[in-house]
């Protein structure tokens, strides 16, 4: 069983390395770059957990909920 | 047009957060974690950019070949 997790800062929370690879793709020629946003992917192969797990554990330790949300998938 | 870019530590290179995260995980109590990886989710919002544009900004900024796999989604 495999899941991932995407965390990504909050829309209101301003994020420093992504506005750094913004610019940074513009001086190398991206012109049709808006703006990046840059959080994590972590994959997760497990024994055994139930979706419940996973989302406690997404909330207690793999993601911050004042600043990021996070999204899970699940694979069997 | 949005774009996803999902970049993980190739299954060779050696991931300690991902080690931490995964010993972290079973001292809470889920003991079905068999391992854990971390790598980076990159979302950019754009104005324009081809497929191949996309794909050489991945190669060339945003993920490392040496070290790194990555994986590109393009939305409308």
């Amino acid at each position: 069983m495999k899941a991932r997790v995407t965390i990504m800062p909050q829309a209101a929370v301003l994020d420093p390395a992504g506005v750094a690879t913004a610019d940074a793709l513009k001086h190398l020629g991206f012109e049709g770059v808006r703006s990046v946003r840059i959080g994590k992917s972590i994959e997760l192969d497990l024994e055994h957990a139930t979706e419940e797990e996973l989302h406690q554990a997404c909330r207690d330790l793999l993601s911050n909920p004042i600043m990021e949300d996070y999204h899970l998938e699940i694979f069997s």
